[in-house]
């Protein structure tokens, strides 16, 4: 996708099969029209603060959900959420960590960093279809953002 | 209700007619197991610090989400908001600004206090116990918490 002025999901996932497997859950409800996906926590910031590559992005335009995994190359999710959230301008941008980790001390760091939910993916390919599908429609339709 | 540990949802809302609505909205959905509701913001830091009336409740016991009003009496429920959110004891506690309130004054303060989630309550009656669903079914089923 060329167009970054309208990215409503901003995916940030290393591993190809659950990206694509989001992806697919995401078009399969209609669900997908504007999506990024980013495979390390350093594009992510990049893209977040208009840097690097995405220099020319407006910071104004924000994203209506950030899907967050935790384990990712070179700056890694707990990193990713921490600077987005002490920053007040990006602050405000809805990030849900979508993670394989049931560790308690993810959890709790998690949440003492702000996250606005954590979610653990769930292994079953349907379950994982619906938990997308869910949090699609929670986040897109049902969540408001401030302008 | 009178077993204040098995408080899955508190609800802090003055309007009864929209207390009422959502409880029907919950149940309908049979997701009113352990469904508190508090009229005041007083009443629900009473609640969620275990002070007052509340003061045999263990504060361990955690709601897996907090739905609460911004327009209440004695406390107002961005004050209530501050409060559990500058607490790193109450601050892992989902909250759900629950209001009909679309200003975007509101929405800014909420998000600047740490709001997992901000939702304008839907004038129409199916329209809003769809929106209650939704988010019941997301914050009890879908999204995980620390223990």
């Amino acid at each position: 996708m060329e167009n970054y002025e309208e990215v409503d999901i901003l995916i940030v996932e290393d591993n190809p099969n659950d990206a694509e497997m989001t992806l697919r859950a995401l078009k399969k409800n209609k669900l997908a029209n504007s999506v990024m996906v980013l495979d390390d926590g350093e594009k992510a910031l990049d893209f977040i603060f208009s840097k690097g590559r995405f220099q020319e992005r407006k910071k104004t335009v924000r994203p209506k959900i950030i899907l967050l995994d935790l384990k990712l190359p070179k700056v890694g999710g707990l990193e990713v959420l921490k600077e987005l959230k002490q920053n007040p301008q990006t602050q405000i941008i809805p990030v849900v960590i979508l993670t394989s980790s049931k560790e308690e001390a993810d959890l709790i760091e998690s949440y003492r960093l702000g996250v606005n939910s954590y979610i653990v993916k769930p292994v079953d390919f349907n379950k994982f279809v619906e938990a997308v599908r869910e949090l699609g429609y929670y986040w897109l339709l049902l969540n408001e953002q401030p302008k």
